[in-house]
């Protein structure tokens, strides 16, 4: 390996610009190489995967909006009338719509990939989200998805989401998997206002005081969303598949902490793609290390941050593959 | 227009997402509606003009590059092997490489756009850069390079540069029509270490001192670059021309900075492409309340950061045009 960091370094340092110039660029090219082990990285066949699924706790009203508001979402989807449709049209990602558990019966005609297993979680201030059978049986869903993607040639995948009441399992996630006061973890989510962020507050803090989960799984199990698990679990399987993983907000980065629990290396094959003004979201970036490639106060979720992000990794890739180097174009280093 | 400000935001509002979700996305929407004086804005035969010129103050040593790069790095553009043709391949925008004033003769076959009015300024060390006669001349013939591509349908325009010496010229112009210290202005350029840069710090304070110009032409004659003047008079015209104007860094901001002097409402067509490192460049894009599309660490010019930026330019007016309303996709809206 230290050979071909070395290469790379020095084919990105000879391209025909000041040592350093492109930045971000540079560093994403480096990191995209010493992934799919090349100094001609590519992105193949990228592909989204967007996970949907029901919480329980929304029982609580700790959205702004209904519930209902997921399954109408995901039939939008369908539709291509969301932002995720539009920007994976614009940048030619392949979309797929994953029916991770939502409370809803979906016409059988709908294109959406079924992997309903349960109508949503349960309410976590009353009982656990999941249990550890329901969250593993998740993760290898999520897994299997990408398996496939693995076997199509794709060798650069994304992920989002769509869950009303999500924010509230991510927050308590990050709370439990960074070992951070759940204070610091909330933020308005969809767009709540003052006194329904301090009922948000006052809920996850309740469901917070009731568990004490031992291990990842079980922590996944209690806390956290089908989508989240099965997201979790597409990770991990696109990790083991040596694939680029673009991790977009507040949501993927809980789900990303959830797999990095699993295996610390993980993080090694991701770029993240946006950076929310969500302090909770700032804090799990730097958490990782993040260099974000996005920052557009972005807060819809979906996989958006990651799909607007894919022409800039396009970008990195393209320079160091099309770039002339001073050899090359006559040009002059520096004196 | 009020009618067509308060279309544009409800449309923005109605789409499904919750309100301002889209963050900068919504306002790039919202301001390429106005300046296009429509619902419905598209970008629409993107161009790039990269104005390349010599400057005479690289005599003083104040660039870590031979003044020979500035003819070499043009016949790069004009093979495509630098950055910005990559980058302008990629997302499908028009590149025009302009000579505005290389001290060298170009081969007749190159594709290069010759507009050549000397070659080079003089060191203003000594004189003034340009007289004002010649620095007219460079306004008015970056103002007929964009009426030709207005006549050809193009209603986005970006600008990019090559020069050694021009972040100099640039710092200078920046000082005077932003009345800060000549300190406040100078970065390390295309990266110049401690002592060069200490006696860029003093070469230019010596410019600064010999010359008192009062007009804004004067100011951009004595200081400028024929790059930068032809630039200038480009952003001009494409303001005439209600044309979206893509600022790309320094250079390209200093040259908006003297447009600005000329017509100071040019600045409603512009968006900001990039937020360089360089303390000049990002106190110039506060004294334009601009939020700048991307962060990406870049220090190249050529306009790689307005050609980068493009693809989210795209996307906003994208998510505009195809995305569902609540109405259309029967999403509930917030209770």
């Amino acid at each position: 390996m230290n050979t071909l960091s070395k290469a790379l370094q020095s084919k990105i340092d000879n391209k025909t610009k000041p040592l350093g110039a492109l930045g971000l660029l540079e560093e994403l090219a480096f990191k995209i190489g010493m992934i799919q082990e090349t100094e001609s990285p590519q992105i193949l066949r990228p592909s989204m995967l967007v996970f949907a699924a029901d919480h329980g706790i929304t029982d609580e009203k700790i959205s702004p909006y209904p519930k209902e508001v997921t399954w109408q979402m995901v039939m939008n989807f369908v539709s291509g009338g969301a932002a995720i449709n539009v920007f994976c049209r614009q940048h030619d990602i392949s979309l797929k719509v994953v029916d991770a558990g939502v409370d809803f019966d979906f016409p059988a005609t709908a294109s959406i990939i079924s992997a309903k297993l349960a109508r949503g979680t349960k309410n976590m201030l009353l009982e656990p989200a999941m249990d550890v059978q329901l969250c593993q049986a998740a993760l290898d869903k999520g897994a299997e998805l990408v398996t496939n993607e693995a076997q199509s040639g794709t060798n650069t995948i994304a992920f989002g989401e769509m869950g009303i009441g999500n924010t509230s399992a991510s927050a308590l996630l990050m709370h439990r998997f960074m070992n951070l006061p759940i204070e610091d973890c909330i933020g308005v989510g969809a767009g709540l206002q003052s006194d329904a962020l301090k009922h948000k507050h006052e809920v996850l803090k309740k469901v917070s005081q009731k568990y004490n989960p031992k291990t990842a799984l079980e922590t996944l199990a209690t806390f956290g969303g089908l989508e989240i698990a099965m997201m979790t679990g597409a990770i991990i399987e696109a990790y083991r598949n040596k694939m680029l993983i673009l991790i977009d907000g507040f949501i993927a980065t809980a789900a990303l902490l959830a797999a990095e629990a699993f295996n610390p290396n993980i993080k090694n094959n991701c770029v993240f793609c946006h950076m929310s003004n969500e302090q909770g979201h700032q804090k799990m970036l730097k958490h990782f290390d993040a260099k974000p490639i996005l920052q557009l106060g972005l807060r819809l979720g979906e996989g958006t941050g990651a799909a607007l992000a894919m022409p800039i990794i396009k970008s990195a890739c393209a320079f160091l593959n099309e770039m002339a180097s001073f050899a090359d174009a006559g040009v002059s280093n520096k004196d």
